[in-house]
C-alpha cells in the first residue's frame, strides 16, 4: 500500500514479532528501536481496539520525525523518549484512506496509505484536524520496585531466545544493592530458580541462569545456551521476586 | 538469485508464512493481496509437485501484471479476479534458468530467474512456448452454502491471531437472513461455541466470539482479544457450521 | 543501524530463523546461500559467546566478498567454498562501533556498523588490525560414513517443512552402493522408518519417505506432503543410520 502511494518509499520492517494484542510490548520495540533508525515516517500497529471509537494519529516529534499509529499509547513511549510531541492531527481526511475501509484493518486502509501520503510530501495537517497532546491515550507501565536485597518486577517481553526483559533498568540494581556477582533466587508463579548477577552471557557456565542489563538497558534474565523463559515457564506479564542469596 | 540478475529489482516479500503444501492459501492470500500491490512481476511458490510433471509457468494478465510460478492454480484465483490471462509461456528455455537445475527447489533456479529476466526486460515470449489457457490447473475451491438461518463453510485459513477465514463471502450474509447483533452456534468438528455477528472486534466483550465480514470481504470468526483458534482447536480444512440462535 | 551509516545501503535479510545458538547452522547456511547472492558485505551473526572473549572479526575473500562476524567458526566454510580469506581484522577500532558497545547485543553496536562503513568505503584495514588466519576458530563438522549398504550421518538442519538435512553429501551415495528407487531402513534414536531413495517428492506416494540430493547438494530426508521431523521425531544434532534393505 505505502509503495502503490509512494513509489520512491524504503521500507524497513523493524517486526511482525509483537505478541497479538501486546500493545505495551509494540510500543517497547518502537521505543528501543527508534534511537537505532533513520528519521522517517514510523508506522507502529498494534491494534486491539480497530473499528471501535479509538482515533487513527499521525503526529511529528522534536526530533523531525513522524509517526502514525492508533491513538491507544502505542506510539507516545517512544515520542517521549525522543523530543516529545510537536503537533498531533487525527487521520479523518477521507483523501488519504483507501475507501471504503475495512472495520478490521486499519494498519492497511488507514495507517499505511497516511504513512505513504507523508512519504510523498503532503503535510501532516492535511490529513486532518489538530488534537490536544493532553488528550492522548497513555500506557500504564507495571511498576517495579527495587529495595536493598530484592527486586519486584513484571516480565515486559520474551524474545526468540528465550530471554526475558523485565520492567526495570539495569541503572535500578545500585538501590537494590544487588552486585555483580552476586547470586539471586528468582521467584515466578510457583517455580524458582538461581541465577547469577553478570554482564554477558560468557560470564556464567552453559546452562546457568544469569541477570544482566540487556542491549536497553532493562534488566533481563537468561539463561547461557538456554532458555530462560523455559526453564521457568514463563510468559509476559507475569510478576517476578529477585531476591539475593546471604553471602 | 533475483537481484544478481536485476539488480535494480525492488523485491516486496508478502509472506513466507503459508502452510507447507497449502497451495489453496497461496492462492488466496495472492489474491487478496495483488490488488494492494503495485503492478510488477509476481512469483508464487507453493509447489508439493516440485520435479513432478507439473510444468512451470509465467504468465501476462489482463491488467500488466506478470506472473510465475509452478502450473499447480497457486497464480489463477489471483489473475481471474485481476482481469485474465493474456498470455502464458512454459518455462523451458534454459538460458533462463539456473543449469544445473534442483529437483527439489525451482523457486531458486527456475521461477526466481525468470523473475529477473522479465524484471530486466527479457519478453514472456522469449521464457518459453505458449500454453492454451484450458489447459492448466486450476484449484477446486471448497463448496460453501447459505439457507436461511444456517451456514456451512469451511476454514480457510488461520492467521497468526487465530482468526478463523471462511470460504464464504460476508455478501452471503443476507441469504442466510443472518444479521449484524445475532447470536450463532458454531460448531467445528465436536467443538461447540457461540459467536456474536458484528462489525469489528470492539463490538464485542473481550474474550467473546465474532462472525465478521473480515478485510478481505470473507466471513471470520476471531474472539476479541483472544484466538478464534485456541477457542475452537480448529485447524484449516475443517468444516464450520453456523446456525442462527432462536430469538 | 546499516542505514544510517549507509543509507544507499540495499539490505538483503537471508534469514532470522537460525536456530539459537547454532553457529554451525549458520555457517552451512551462509555458506549454501552465498553463491547465489550478488558480492556484497556479508554479515552473520549467531553469537553464543557475545561479551566474553570471542573476537569480532572482518575479511576479505578471495572473490572480492567482505564478511563481518564472530570469530566462531560462522563465516569460515563459506569464505573457504568461495575462494579463501585475502585479507583479516580484528574489529577494535572504536571510530566503527556504537560506543558504549552493549556487552550481549555486538550485532547492533559492532558488527552491523562495521559493514555500515565497509559499504560507505571504509577499506578493511581501517577497521582494526590484521589477524592471520592460522589463529581464527574454525568448527568442527560433525562426520559422515558411507560403506557398502549404510550410511552413518547427523542431522544437521530441520527447515519448516520438516526436512532434515544430513551431514553428508549427496555424491557419497555412490560409496555406499545404494541406488535411485532403492528401499532404505531409517533409525534415529529408537524410532524407525523406512524411506525410499528418489530425485524428487513426486517420485513417492504422498505420506512416503525418501531420501534425496537436497539443493545444497546434501542428502535429507522427507516426506512427500508431510514432515520427516515429525515422522522421526527428530532434531537437529541427532544421528541416524541407513541400512538398504536386502533386495
Amino acid at each position: 500500500v505505502i509503495k502503490r502511494i509512494a513509489p520512491q518509499a524504503e521500507i524497513i520492517d523493524i517486526t511482525h514479532g509483537i505478541a497479538p494484542q501486546h500493545v505495551l510490548q509494540g510500543a517497547l520495540v518502537l521505543a528501543e528501536t527508534l534511537p537505532y533508525m533513520p528519521i522517517g515516517v514510523h508506522v507502529a500497529v498494534v491494534d486491539p481496539g480497530v473499528g471501535g471509537p479509538r482515533r487513527p494519529i499521525a503526529l511529528r516529534g522534536g526530533d523531525g520525525r513522524l509517526y502514525v499509529g492508533p491513538d491507544n499509547g502505542i506510539l507516545l513511549v517512544a515520542v517521549e523518549r525522543l523530543g516529545g510531541i510537536e503537533r498531533i492531527v487525527e487521520l479523518t481526511n477521507p483523501s488519504y484512506r483507501l475507501e471504503p475501509v475495512s472495520p478490521t484493518f486499519h494498519g492497511r486502509d488507514v495507517f499505511a496509505p497516511a504513512a505513504g501520503h507523508l512519504l510523498r510530501g503532503v503535510s501532516l495537517e492535511e490529513l486532518g484536524p489538530p488534537l490536544r497532546p493532553s488528550g492522548l491515550v497513555t500506557l500504564e507501565l507495571p511498576r517495579a520496585q527495587a529495595e536493598p536485597g530484592r527486586i519486584r518486577a513484571t516480565v515486559l517481553a520474551v524474545d526468540r531466545f528465550g530471554n526475558l526483559r523485565l520492567n526495570i533498568a539495569g541503572t535500578e540494581l545500585g538501590r537494590s544493592e544487588i552486585e555483580c556477582g552476586d547470586l539471586v533466587d528468582i521467584e515466578i508463579a510457583d517455580r524458582r530458580s538461581r541465577a547469577r548477577v553478570a554482564l554477558t552471557f560468557a560470564d556464567v557456565e552453559p546452562g546457568e541462569m544469569l541477570l544482566y542489563e540487556d542491549s536497553s538497558g532493562s534488566l533481563s534474565l537468561a539463561v547461557n545456551r538456554g532458555s530462560a523463559a523455559r526453564t521457568l515457564s514463563a510468559v509476559v506479564g507475569q510478576e517476578i521476586a529477585v531476591d539475593r542469596e546471604r553471602r
